[in-house]
């Protein structure tokens, strides 16, 4: 497929497209920066949220919950499921999303597991670029979905508009999320699972937690949910539409987005400076010596790169 | 304290200069540089081991219990818990070292919180240096303790020379490890809290992850602990002394430690670059303002910004 075929049909909303786009930023593919440039004046228009927290507190029910929530509400919408390359798992982990599949037949609804193959800067700088594609395809929100609760899985989510941070009692309280930098990324807080032992006290402790954090202008509200049963779902839904509306009218959003923006080109730029190092390194066998016999330290190796590189 | 007394110090292993040093690092400061140089010949020499797996598993009890272990085996060790920075949290982490305090009067062990305030990279680049120095400054083994499961922790642990990734009855299954991508750079499982309901369930899980990952030269034992009780830890020294002999005799460690080494120069560059790329963006308001309106994609203008940038 052409590139500018594929460009079209993203902006043609056109489910082959969109899947082919997103392996192509999976991948790093080449024809990567021509795509980027083809749909960039289509994005920002999609409201973005991310659902991160620990594993197994049921963030893939939760994001099939807001799917169905999306779509009563008449939105077209897609999930994006940011998985780390593994190869113990690859396709495995499709079967995560088995459940999902009563939307599969749904037009309107477009869900997809990504790896980070070949993407420079990983994930952090894959997901942005992915959603954009979801973005331009003309889906109303979509939403992030990440594994794990580490600082990559925190930069993704915290690039989105609206991060939903997901816990359940017995996984890992309120502190340890706290430990993971996880709890100031949030704009909402949800305990699913909340029929369970345990989540009043999860509950109590967030509450706690998020005290600590002093007045803001937008108060994270802390909701339960069930998603398993669909509970508390519609009410998580609001939740989101209503941060959505504050990030509007306070004119937060445009900042917010533009600060973004800066920051990935300038993490991008950084990614491709990498690749021009890598290159520059591999024709000097004597830097690497030196560094591997420690008469080089990596500080000032590096510095040395730097200029190499840059001078080339 | 001037660079050349703080080198010194930490090359004559005093307690006050390593911590010290570590600050720099943590801070970024500028006298990182010569830090750097001053101590690398003087590192290569310890043995060091990633303690990694999902809040609330018991890696801090399991670390002290390591720290014992070397102690009972006469070697210095040292304790890098890495934390990543949040606002929430600060100094209330260290409660949980409140168990390491009877190794507190102990001069030949070491123990200390990180964060990353201000080093650029972030924690996967500044824990490699904070190892460094604890190395040099004459600990025999070094343990890094990762917090969280998330992609640059598992970075930080794949950066040490034996990796062991500690699982724990009702704290995400092996499955969900696995999603997290953390299973394959364990050169050791441990199953922690193996008195309790649930643990023969994990290992089995595991096993069988394992065999997935098909035969290897080493193949990652599985061992349990319960380390509150002191369970199963002498001889998960004991696995982990067998590991750093199966490095040092195959010439396995020696290849790491290079393969290492150069992409930490290659990452340390880029970051370096990263800097320069952003003051250049900071004199270029054209630029973000064509990004902004969508006229310029972030692919786009990260290009004009390696040039720029790299030219000046």
């Amino acid at each position: 497929m052409q590139i500018d075929e594929l460009i079209h049909g993203v902006l043609a909303g056109e489910r082959r497209s969109v899947a082919r786009a997103i392996s192509l930023v999976e991948d790093g593919d080449p024809g990567l920066e021509a795509l980027s440039a083809g749909i960039y004046a289509a994005t920002g228009v999609a409201g973005t949220i991310g659902l991160t927290g620990a594993p197994g507190v049921g963030k893939s029910t939760l994001a099939t919950e807001l799917v169905r929530a999306a779509r009563e509400h008449e939105l077209r919408v897609a999930v994006l499921a940011v998985d780390p390359t593994s190869p113990y798992t690859g396709g495995a982990l499709l079967g995560d999303r088995v459940r999902m599949q009563e939307h599969a037949t749904d037009p309107d609804v477009f869900i997809r597991s990504m790896a980070t193959r070949g993407h420079l800067g990983g994930m952090a700088l894959a997901a942005p670029e992915a959603v954009r594609i979801l973005d331009a395809a003309g889906y109303a929100r979509v939403v992030v979905e990440t594994v794990g609760v580490g600082q990559a899985e925190v930069d993704v989510a915290a690039a989105t508009d609206t991060a939903v941070v997901v816990l359940a009692p017995g996984l890992g309280d309120a502190v340890q999320m706290a430990k993971a930098g996880i709890l100031e990324i949030a704009d909402i807080f949800v305990v699913n699972k909340s029929d369970r032992e345990g989540a009043s006290e999860v509950v109590r402790e967030l509450r706690q937690m998020v005290q600590l954090g002093g007045v803001r202008e937008w108060q994270p509200p802390i909701l339960e949910t069930s998603a398993l049963h669909r509970g508390g779902v519609e009410e998580l839904w609001s939740a989101i539409e209503l941060h959505r509306t504050y990030l509007q009218t306070s004119g937060v959003l445009e900042v917010k987005r533009h600060a973004r923006l800066l920051r990935e080109v300038e993490a991008l730029a950084a990614e491709r400076f990498r690749v021009n190092a890598a290159r520059t390194l591999a024709g000097e066998p004597q830097l690497a010596a030196d560094v591997a016999a420690r008469r080089l330290d990596p500080y000032a190796a590096a510095a040395m790169l730097v200029r190499k590189a840059s001078g080339s």
